[in-house]
């Protein structure tokens, strides 16, 4: 499995940098946003290493949009939002800052005002730690 | 097949209701955005109708992200944007406006400011003709 031994998510979904996980499977990882746009924020990567949207393997985008559908079900479930997003970035104008190619889940509030690039603003990490067992409880 | 007698894209994947299409395949149709937010802005739909992201079946969402994989890459090769964004839309406060699962591919200009909801305007046809056939030749 090829992995870029400066990437920070290489680096999480092999275990060295620790995060707030929700699920995994033998080709994917999700788990919390650390920096979350809103409440939920979830990040689902594919294990193997792709730094974007034209390089990911046929087989590793398959099955991180499975997960991803799985656990946006699950922050829906959790969160009863008003709408929700599955966001992928690539390149600088659309904000990518970890060249490891994942999807963003974001549940949304009416009248939210997101846009599409948002200021990185550190979360509340307690909060999202018991938020992520609540969402974990959803997962089927 | 499961198909909603009622749903616009369901009717665009059965040719009822013509397109400018990009790509088909036997699970998926990729055709282009009349209501461009940007220019490249295109649609990859699976033929078969589940309304948003928690209903989708696996094997459809992982068939359309295949194709919005392969779409994106000819996108970027047409236009050579500065960034690009794969966005899928569940619900009213996401401004979900079709209710037949859906991805969008979004081409990104640097600073271009974009909403995660946007206005809805029809773009100029023809230039999105043309455009299509540009993108068609770079798909492989």
């Amino acid at each position: 499995m090829a992995r870029d031994p400066d990437c920070i998510f290489c680096k999480i979904a092999a275990g060295e940098i620790p995060c707030i996980k929700l699920f995994e499977d033998e080709e994917t990882l999700a788990f919390m946003d650390i920096n979350p746009v809103q409440p939920g924020h979830t990040l689902i990567i594919p294990k193997e290493h792709f730094s974007d949207l034209y390089t990911v393997a046929d087989d590793a985008i398959s099955a991180t949009a499975r997960t991803a559908r799985r656990v946006a079900t699950a922050v829906r479930a959790t969160l009863l939002p008003g709408g929700l997003n599955l966001l992928q970035c690539n390149g600088k104008a659309a904000a990518q800052s970890v060249f490891h190619f994942h999807m963003h889940v974001i549940p949304r509030a009416t009248g939210d005002g997101l846009a599409m690039n948002w200021e990185i603003t550190p979360g509340d990490t307690a909060a999202i730690g018991e938020l992520a067992e609540r969402i974990k409880a959803e997962l089927v």
